[in-house]
C-alpha cells in the first residue's frame, strides 16, 4: 500500500489541534487525557501522539496509524486506545473523525448507571443535534462498557455493538469517558457538544430530584 | 410591497452575529441549536439560517424572511422555527429583537414544571431587570409550552398567550428552550442574562431544598 | 464646598470600570444589576451610573455624589442604591471602595438563611482573606438585610448595624445581593473573592449534605 | 554554600508566575490565596512572596529560601506556609515543583471527609494521570490534615506521612486546601488538574446520591 497524501496529513493534523484547544477549553480533555482522530484516506488516520496535553497539541503531537493501528512513518507512540479509533473506520467508509474525551458529567454518570443498563435520552429537542435525528420524539441510547486494560477486547466489543446499532452517535466506558464520531470534524464536535449538554441535563436532574 | 432597506439589514445582521458570539460563549447555544432574530421594518426581519454554528455566524448566516416566514431575496431555508418569531412581531410594533436560547438551566426547568403549571420567580431583585418591571415585589409567570414538531399550532398557542398577557417577558418550551424578545437587541441580551440568572437562583435553590 | 480633583475623579472611574469588567466576567453582575463606588476625597465619591452594563464601563458611567448623595457636577442619576455607599463612607474616613454584587449564590444563600438569622463562616482559611482576620479560627457574622424599595431606611438599618460591628467586611440583602468594602478597589475586589469563595463553599456543602 | 544560579532563579520564577496566570483563571487560587514553589537546586528553592495577587504574578512575587525556609537575597517575607513546601523537596531529590491551591471543591471536600479518614479514589481511568500510574485498578489515597496556625508541626506532620507512603501525589488540610508536587512544574500541574478533576467526580457523585 502506498504512502499517504502529506497535504490530507497537514490539515487533519490542524484540525485535531484546533479541537484539542476547543475540548481542553471546555474541560473536557484534563491531565492529557483524551485522543482524537481524523481519517486521511482510506487505510490512514492522523492520530493524537500519547501522553501530550490536548490544549496545546501541536502538529508534532499527531502521528498517521493504519485501519490495523500500526504507525505509518514514525516512530512515535500512538495513544494506548487506537483500536478503538481504527474499528469504527473500519466498519464505516462515511466516518471522518473521532474524539475520545473525558469530562466530569461524562465520567460521573457512566459510574451511575447500573451494570447491563443504557443511559437514555427523551424528549430533548437538543437530540436533533445528532446526525440522521430530526424530531425530539426519538429515543438515543448510550451503551456504558467496563473500562478496561485490555484495549483489544474492548475494540472488539464496541465493534459488534455498532454493527448491531449502526445509527447510534456514541458510547460510555466506565469510569473513564465518551467515544464519539461524524463526517468529519464539525459534525463530531457538534455530536460532543450535544452529549455534554444532555450528561449535564441529565445530572442536573438528578441532583434536583435527589 | 418594497424590499428593505439593505443597510438596515447590515446592521440588524452584525447585532445578530454578535448575539450568537456571546449567547454561545456562555454555552446558551450549544451543537447549533437557537435561533434570534432582528426587525428590519415593519414587514421583514433578519433571522439566522438553519443549523448554523451560533459562536460563528458571519453575514451569510443571517437571511431576511417577511412577517409571514416567507424568505425574501435568499433562496436560504430560514430556522424551522420562524413562525415563532414571525407571531411576536406581528402583534407587537414596539418589539425590536426575539432570541430563542437552548441551555442546560432552560432545558432541565422546562422539565421539572409539572404539567399546566407556571414557573414563577417572587422577591428576586433582579426581577427588575425586565423591562417595564420597577420592583422585586412583583411576581413573573413564565408558562412552560410543550414541545413538538408542528411549529404552525405552537406559534398560534403563543400568539393567544401573549395577547392575555401583554407584558410577560419571555417563556419555555419543554426540553427546548427559552423565547423572549425586546425593543432592541441590548433589551432582549438583558433578558436573556436576567432569565438565565433567575432559572440557576431556582435550581440551585431546588438543589439544596433537595 | 470646593469641588474635587478631577485627576482623582478620573482614577477613581478607571478603577470602577476595570472592576466591572471583572465582576461582570465572573457572572456577579448580569443584566445590569450591581453598583460600585470610590471614593474622591473627604466629601466625594465617585459612584456608577443607575442601570448601565457593568462589562462595559466608560468613564462616561461614573459620576460624582457628594456623602448626602447629591450629584455633584452631572445630569445624571445615581444608583438608586447610592445612600447604601454614603453611609459606609461617612462612617468611616479609611474606607476607599465599596462593591455591591448580585451573583446567583449571594442571592440563592440571602434567600436560604432564615429570617432573624445571619450567615456565618467558620474553620476556612480563607476568612484571612478579610482585612484584619489573621486566622482561620474565628467565626466571620454575615447579617442579611430584608430587601425593600425604601432605600433610606435599609441605609439607617446598616449605619447602625455597622456601627454595633466595625470590624465585619460585608452584609447580604435577601433575594438582592452582597455589599462590601475595603482601603482601597483592590482589597475590596479580595474580599469579593473571598465572599463568592465562601458562599459557594456553604452552598456545595448543602447540596451534598441535603 | 554559594549562592544559587540567577539564570535558574529566573527561570522558576517565570514557571511559577505562569502557573499562576493558570491556576488563578480556573477559580483555584482565589483572593490571594495558595501559594508556589520550584526548585532551583539542591538547597535553593524560589517561592511565592506572602500575599500576592496569584493571577497577577511577575518576577517580583517570587523570592529565593533555602531548604530551612530561610530567605536568601531578599527582604520579602515568604509564604507562611514555606516550611511545608521545604519538607517535600528535603526528603526527595527528584522532586522539582510544589503547588498549593486553593479551591471550592478541595475546600468543601476536605471538611466532608470524617476526622481520621481519608479520602480514596477507585477506578477512574484518569488516575493514570498521577506520576507511576499506570492503571485504573489502583486505589489513591489521599489524607486530610487538620489545619493549624502551628506550621511547624504540620510540616513534620506531613514529613512523617511523606515517609511512609513516598508514592502519593498529594494531601489536602482542611478546610484549607490541596499539596502536591512532581518532578518539574508541567507534572506538578497535571496532578493539579487530575485532583481538581477527582474532588469534581466525587462532589456531583455525593450530590447526585444525597
Amino acid at each position: 500500500m502506498a504512502g499517504f497524501d502529506v497535504i490530507r496529513y497537514g490539515q487533519a493534523a490542524r484540525e485535531i489541534c484546533d479541537a484539542g484547544r476547543f475540548l481542553y477549553g471546555r474541560g473536557w480533555s484534563p491531565a492529557t487525557s483524551s485522543n482524537y482522530s481524523r481519517r486521511i484516506d482510506s487505510n490512514h488516520l492522523a492520530i493524537t501522539v500519547s501522553g501530550r496535553h490536548k490544549g496545546r497539541l501541536a502538529e508534532q503531537d499527531v502521528m498517521v496509524v493504519d485501519l490495523t493501528g500500526k504507525p505509518v512513518q514514525s516512530d512515535c507512540r500512538p495513544s494506548a486506545e487506537t483500536l478503538l479509533h481504527t474499528v469504527l473506520y473500519s466498519d464505516n467508509e462515511d466516518l471522518g473523525a473521532v474524539l475520545h474525551t473525558h469530562s466530569v458529567k461524562a465520567t460521573v454518570l457512566s459510574r451511575l448507571v447500573p451494570a447491563g443498563e443504557h443511559l437514555v435520552f427523551e424528549d430533548y429537542e437538543l437530540q436533533k443535534a445528532f446526525a440522521g435525528v430530526s424530531t425530539h420524539e426519538g429515543r438515543v441510547e448510550v451503551p456504558v462498557f467496563d473500562n478496561t486494560q485490555d484495549i483489544a477486547a474492548l475494540a472488539a466489543d464496541t465493534r459488534q455493538w455498532l454493527a448491531d446499532h449502526p445509527q447510534q452517535p456514541g458510547y460510555l466506558i466506565r469510569g473513564h469517558g465518551l467515544y464519539t464520531w461524524g463526517r468529519d470534524m464539525a459534525e463530531c464536535l457538534r455530536h460532543v457538544e450535544a452529549f455534554e449538554f444532555l450528561f449535564e441535563c441529565e445530572l442536573e436532574t438528578m441532583r434536583v430530584r435527589g
